[in-house]
């Protein structure tokens, strides 16, 4: 076994960060077992040098992140600082000056993964980062390498916590969207501004990254169709049970039935509720991902908080650090598919619909005939009258979303439609 | 991109061999971009030659393996022949010959990895055996990379297919264990000779291959606690129906709970219907691991099937092949924690226990006394008479397996025990 250390330089010491200093501290002589060589804490950069640190030698504290990995010493940066700069900047840098890096940062992997992972490539260095994905689920490794001899068809996870756990609770209390997200928020499980969260912000970065990976295609964050999930009201939940369905918000990355593109999109969807993902309580994620020859595969955990998302960076840690060791790199982008990927008009799914129309005869063949004429065929439908107004709720069969638009914009003309009360996706049938 | 081809050997080309080399042929082109360089299947050994095996040229066709993986010029050997031996002799020649070698075969490795890592080792070869356990789902590889910066506790899987189709018809239907038997047999979920898979033995070698790579341990199939599930009764999924549980066949590898040593067993066990394994159905697997940092972590998919296996192989052999080509070795055989395995005695579990009993007055009170004497807790206890007799059903607390067989024997002996008609340990609470 090699004896000098594998230097690590921490950039971020909040709640991971300060996880993954910890546990390679408690972990120290594990962790050099299973590497080959003890591996060292070579010093953390903070904007918040004053405060306590526990466990942390505070000779190894600076602000001064861009110097720590410039020192040409540094064997891996650990990147957990979110956002995209400084992140980007440092971790080029860390590039240029001989560091592999392991970054937790999903946004900045969305936006810029493409550049980023072109960098390591240039300067023959590592980049991992299961962390940026579902937390600890092992994700990002299972689709880049136990799938890489498969083909991968469809990546289909609930894969925030925060909305996860409002949804749930929507379901399971009856609550509205805003007393739910008032006890997330009051748990700790929603931040004070939940908007990456709630409108999908988060979820489509980590659509974009799934995708990218399960299709060997560059996917760019503003590839990806974005829907939050503040809209979804407690009557929506009583038309999922009606239907045996549940709500999640979704992160759906598909290829074209004909091979020849892809989409990804993040929206609520309804899901029957002998689905795997339907069963996926509180703020926990899961991945649903259907291959050629694996068939249906499930991942499940939890997908954020300090000591998860440490567990992701540390087995990276061990990994690039065991790369180094053997003079070696890890897989790098595969993209060479370079599929298109689709608009959202292209997208083929089921969808639920409810309208509020008047409660007089002949209003069902006039909402049916404007179904027919855009080619959207109707599975089912349910008619509920209450003091001359009623309700209609129907249900399609597999429609692309450009047709199922078209239907809504002719629906609302309609006279006898008074109003589109909502509109959900029915996925994982 | 290098342009020689990386040659494999096929030995079998069964169920899953076929498969192999199917999606060796259809999927050639993503699997030279994904490896980077084309792959080529340079031989296929079989034992019958004159069957027609479609998509495979018939001069690659050969019946002396042991010639096949002497050639020299083989990048990389495919074992997916199955048992002891030639898999154990063929795969050595492998190493010796130059190659690293790609197995689905759990028996072997369960048996003896330790020999066959050393000898990859010795001569600077990859073993990689992901479809050795769980079939499609990637299980090897996030355990033993995902995790290496974890420190796992508990590894609890459904591992076998037959058994857990078998359980979940009795469960659904209330059949018998012979009844559900037959329809896994007619519908070519059960082999004509059932034991490997119904007495646990192949569960077993899965649990031994987990507990190893779990816990950085050697952990040989003698050293795995194997219960089948031949005696389950319709009346046991009765009881566990009335608990809130369902019955799984379950391979479950513990770390105690001071930490210095570790348990494997395979054994019929009551589960609540809240646990994630509990919804598990048909012929799928799925693997619960717990650990300090990740916390629950679920990996779900098909167990067996020649696709679903030949895609575990394909991603171990793009794997290989990337590392031959990098002139590197992925990660090999870590024991180096080296914990004593602990006997069956020393487990601690919940149990619940059917006894019929004489309805008379005391009864419950001798029994419970058996109960205290050997320092088993109970937690609840249910009485039923019927005609005379009546049946006693004691659920327990946490107590180890010596103390609760210390019970049984004592409780066999009381004159008003009559028998006892079930003993089934409860788990995932």
């Amino acid at each position: 076994m090699r004896t000098r250390p594998l230097k690590v330089a921490l950039l971020g010491c909040g709640v991971v960060g300060s996880e993954v200093a910890r546990i390679m501290t408690t972990h120290a002589d594990d962790l050099t077992a299973r590497i080959g060589a003890p591996v060292e804490l070579a010093g953390v950069a903070v904007r918040r040098p004053d405060r306590v640190r526990e466990g942390i030698d505070p000779a190894l504290i600076t602000t001064d992140a861009t110097a720590l990995v410039k020192r040409g010493d540094i064997d891996v940066v650990v990147e957990v600082i979110g956002g995209i700069e400084p992140a980007r900047s440092l971790i080029t840098t860390a590039f240029e000056h001989g560091a592999s890096v392991v970054s937790a940062n999903k946004a900045l992997l969305a936006q810029d993964g493409a550049a980023l992972h072109a960098a390591a490539g240039e300067h023959g260095k590592d980049l991992y980062y299961e962390a940026a994905v579902a937390g600890a689920i092992p994700l990002i490794r299972p689709l880049r390498e136990s799938l890489a001899g498969d083909k991968i068809n469809r990546v289909m996870g609930i894969v925030n916590g925060t909305t996860n756990f409002i949804l749930d609770k929507m379901d399971s209390t009856g609550a509205g969207y805003q007393e739910a997200l008032d006890e997330a928020t009051a748990l700790g499980y929603a931040e004070a501004d939940p908007t990456a969260d709630v409108e999908g912000f988060d979820a489509a970065a980590k659509a974009a990254i799934l995708a990218g990976i399960a299709f060997h295609t560059r996917v760019r964050l503003d590839d990806v169709y974005r829907e939050g999930m503040t809209e979804v009201t407690a009557a929506d939940f009583a038309s999922a049970k009606e239907m045996g369905c549940t709500i999640k918000l979704l992160a759906i990355c598909e290829r074209a039935a004909d091979g020849a593109s892809v989409t990804a999109r993040v929206h609520p969807a309804m899901i029957p509720l002998s689905h795997p993902l339907a069963s996926v309580r509180g703020a926990y994620n899961a991945v649903f991902v259907e291959s050629d020859a694996a068939g249906q595969l499930m991942f499940y955990g939890p997908g954020a908080g300090g000591a998860p998302t440490a567990s992701a960076v540390l087995g990276d840690l061990v990994a690039v650090c065991r790369n180094r060791i053997g003079g070696a790199t890890g897989p790098g982008e595969s993209a060479y598919a370079a599929l298109p990927v689709s608009p959202m008009g292209d997208v083929v799914t089921r969808y639920h619909i409810s309208l509020d129309v008047a409660d007089k005869p002949g209003v069902l063949a006039q909402v049916a005939t404007v179904f027919a004429e855009h080619g959207v065929s109707i599975d089912t439908v349910r008619q509920q009258g209450k003091d001359g107004e009623a309700s209609l709720v129907v249900v399609t069969h597999r429609a692309s979303d450009a047709a199922l638009t078209g239907t809504v914009e002719a629906l609302r003309k309609l006279d006898t439609v008074r109003g589109v009360a909502s509109i959900m996706r029915v996925e994982g049938e």
